[in-house]
């Protein structure tokens, strides 16, 4: 039997998110049926999207010992509910034993086939490293992002999810979705793990949501569900 | 720095709860304040009730997995939130390197001076164990348990909350919160981490409720603070 391993911390609350859903999506009747997992909670991984934007302190070191961590205790399967985290992806994918799943791919693999233009909420960084745009362009989908006065908006509703403020995160996400409707857009991607926690609290929501962390906790549990992970012997 | 080791997945639902209690306790303003964790879900450790009433698989060997597991990764403390677990407590921590925190010691400290009388909410194998009565006597404090007709409705409330059915199982709570209440008892344990998660559904309980999954957070965030693995360097 193999677990899955998860490098979290990024934020701690985002992980937590991120394994509820894994649990719920399980279907288990009973705690034997359920997935085993190793979720190493990092918090202390430097600030991703300030080391790519700004030249802060590189998370990647840290990153790399976390994914050490979780390969010595032989996991058969790496998942990091942080999107701005995987702007190192093709390092920590070469470095790793165990297969990385890419939250991107996931993420954009979940966009419904008739939307062609969707909003793409993200940290910063995430947005200055481009690779969600990369992944969207793959499927011919262009991606809105915020303007000028909006992608503050969007950073405050991440900072206050990492503080525990999850109705200030709310007030500071429903400005930005509104905009987005008033611009016609009508499908936007939860490209940070932080922002599904204030968006529960939202209770209809203008535009169709789709959610990074749901999306690879789904990609999780089929994995480990098909190779029967959760029925072990 | 140190992490926090936490053995879970007995049930899983109840360790995300858990994990959860510990990052809004820990107050933290960004990621870099938090808790680093590592936690071992570990979902098919064998039944614990069953083996403690029903001469089912020992739980031992794997138990001790768990804390192997944690130990190689040099984790600083041990919590466990599963209450039944610590039937198994003398040959856990006689096994472990990294202390390891006792559930009942935490919750029973949390019972108010004034309660002479407390409900105990607990799997069978928890109430037959008899540790949570043996703890409550130290402090003077009677330990009522449900009837015969009352206890297979905290069964099922248990056994509804790992498999994610969570307003069944606030329904078979409530009945048997009205029943203390009627017999006059005013403050009750939930001594098995499953019933916090049912309890978060009932609006206005009848008894004031002491959530032993609360409290050995409390402990850990107290603990993990003071010596500041929150604040590395």
């Amino acid at each position: 039997m193999s677990m899955i391993g998860i490098l979290g911390g990024m934020g701690p609350l985002a992980t937590v998110d991120f394994m509820d859903k894994i649990v719920r999506l399980t279907g288990a009747s009973r705690d034997q049926e359920h997935l085993p997992l190793l979720v190493a909670n990092l918090p202390h991984i430097e600030d991703r999207s300030s080391a790519i934007i700004d030249g802060g302190a590189d998370p990647l070191p840290a990153l790399l010992d976390g994914i050490d961590l979780l390969n010595r205790n032989r996991v058969g399967l790496i998942a990091i509910p942080c999107n701005s985290a995987h702007h190192w992806y093709a390092p920590i994918r070469a470095h790793s034993k165990a297969p990385v799943l890419h939250i991107a791919q996931t993420c954009v693999a979940a966009v419904p086939h008739t939307a062609r233009r969707v909003a793409l909420l993200a940290t910063g960084g995430a947005l200055v490293s481009g690779f969600y745009q990369q992944a969207l362009a793959e499927r011919d989908i262009e991606a809105v992002t915020p303007n000028e006065a909006m992608q503050p908006r969007v950073a405050a509703c991440i900072r206050e999810v990492k503080a525990g403020y999850l109705d200030l995160a709310a007030a500071h996400l429903e400005e930005v979705l509104a905009m987005f409707a008033h611009d016609g857009v009508s499908t936007a991607l939860m490209a940070c793990t932080e922002i599904p926690l204030a968006a529960q609290r939202i209770a209809s929501p203008p535009l169709t949501l789709i959610d990074s962390s749901l999306e690879l906790a789904r990609a999780v549990v089929t994995y480990a569900c098909e190779r029967g992970w959760n029925r072990p012997r």
